[in-house]
């Protein structure tokens, strides 16, 4: 039998009770370590289990499936994501190989940030389709996510930002040359992306466009959801280019229209109140 | 400390370790009963738990919310949401009723069936806005969730459906009697679901126009999601108005524009892998 195990996204208790006795009955456990982290790290993971995990990253898992998959039509082997197995990025490849494999799999679901951004009051519902924002390059400046964006809130919804995540990347000269050697993790900050959705506004305002989302559009930025030390702050999209809420992992949430509990939910979160009442909250909305 | 425990959607085990921990910890524990219900009964999860759990139905928790909150800031209060807390429905107003008394209060997530129909295959990213689709009556027949989902489908979105459940409700001669007896609980299934869709889509026609999601429109019908019978069956919205899939929940997904690894997925879960292939599959997507 192969698991798919959601770790949630706070420490090593998210798990459920019953994805930690499939975690503790399985010959191999392991561990998704590319598309998402658990700040709390594999030794820490480890120790609660009491299982030795093996990191999959994504040559692993895009590479040696059938290595994870080995046996596992005899033995009980687990494949743990932090989240939920089939949240932001689905683990569809891994599981129709199992298929094709004859081998059994079962799914044990757990939080994900595509569920748990609830938390700050916006109403999962009200919410349009989720973009990713990656990091820009000297020389790749994508803007198709602000379409998304615009084009949910003309519709009144919300917009889910995944910030981009960069885990054993090599260097353009390191890939080139062959060298395994990886440079060190980067994870976008709710800051970055603001900054980039900022220098987008500018540019369409030099093509004389204007675009529906400005400086003064309300904004969420979440970090660490479901850790202890989770940080939510609410406030102008200006505000978030700024707004100070430690390490990762960051979303952040662009608001469309907003019902009035919605509003008074973000207003427990508003990184200035004065602020918040005088012009995002009371002007925008 | 107010505790907002998800417990997920299967059974007992699909708490956290982290919720199990807060719930046993607790003074008093309430489970939310009224916008979802874990199959396997109150007393399954008291058990398992080791805690005996006070029934909270819509009326206390709109109306009495200073009960479950009462000495909250002086011992530890748990209440208890199948799902997430701020899954599909919010309880918004238990936090901010929490926060004007100067309770703190803690969220301890999990999945909901907000992010485990992923399961499915289809990609959480790829959906629009959620509907609900509420139990027609002989006078009240709304049309409203449709218009949502061809809206989701014209931008090539799909459409999570979250069906009705009626649970301790009055039938009007009893509420305006005021007699508080009540009706049996009632879940809508995917076959009700696609029959309505299927009315409206009629409905349509006889007004001339030409909807864009038809009897031939591919869908995905979800029932137990979670739980070890869970059931999935992919088909045309005519095949989901007879599919068998058991007892409650159901959900439905209305799909919208594939990506070729959501289509290989979903026929993982064909009601007819013939029909799939030359009807559904091929001519639609």
């Amino acid at each position: 039998m192969l698991y798919l195990v959601g770790l949630g996204l706070g420490d090593a208790k998210d798990i459920t009770v019953k994805g930690l006795e499939a975690v503790r009955q399985c010959r191999r456990v392991y561990l998704e370590a590319y598309t998402s982290v658990l700040t709390v790290g594999k030794e820490a993971l480890e120790e609660f289990y009491g299982r030795e995990l093996i990191l999959a990253d994504r040559e692993t898992v895009e590479q040696e499936a059938d290595s994870i998959l080995k046996e596992a039509d005899v033995c009980d082997v687990a494949f743990l994501v932090v989240g939920d197995p089939f949240g932001a990025t689905t683990h569809s490849d891994l599981v129709l190989r199992a298929v094709k494999l004859g081998i059994p799999y079962k799914v044990i679901h757990n939080a994900s940030i595509m569920n748990a951004v609830g938390c700050c009051g916006l109403q999962l519902y009200n919410f349009g389709e989720t973009v990713s924002i990656v990091f820009w390059t000297d020389t790749w400046k994508p803007e198709s996510f602000f379409d998304k964006i615009e084009k949910n809130r003309q519709n009144g919804m919300h917009t889910l930002c995944l910030l981009d995540i960069k885990v054993k990347e090599q260097s353009l000269e390191n890939l080139m040359k062959g060298r395994k050697i990886y440079e060190p993790p980067r994870y976008m900050s709710v800051n970055q992306a603001a900054e980039q959705l900022l220098a987008i506004i500018q540019n369409r305002r030099l093509q004389g466009e204007e675009p529906e989302i400005t400086e003064n559009t309300v904004c969420v930025g979440l970090a660490r959801v479901g850790a202890p030390d989770q940080k939510i702050a609410s406030g102008t999209l200006y505000q978030m280019s700024t707004v100070e809420l430690g390490g990762p992992l960051h979303s952040l949430i662009v608001t469309g229209t907003m019902h009035p509990l919605e509003l008074e939910m973000l207003k427990l979160f508003s990184v200035d109140s004065s602020s918040c009442e005088d012009n995002a909250f009371q002007k925008i909305t």
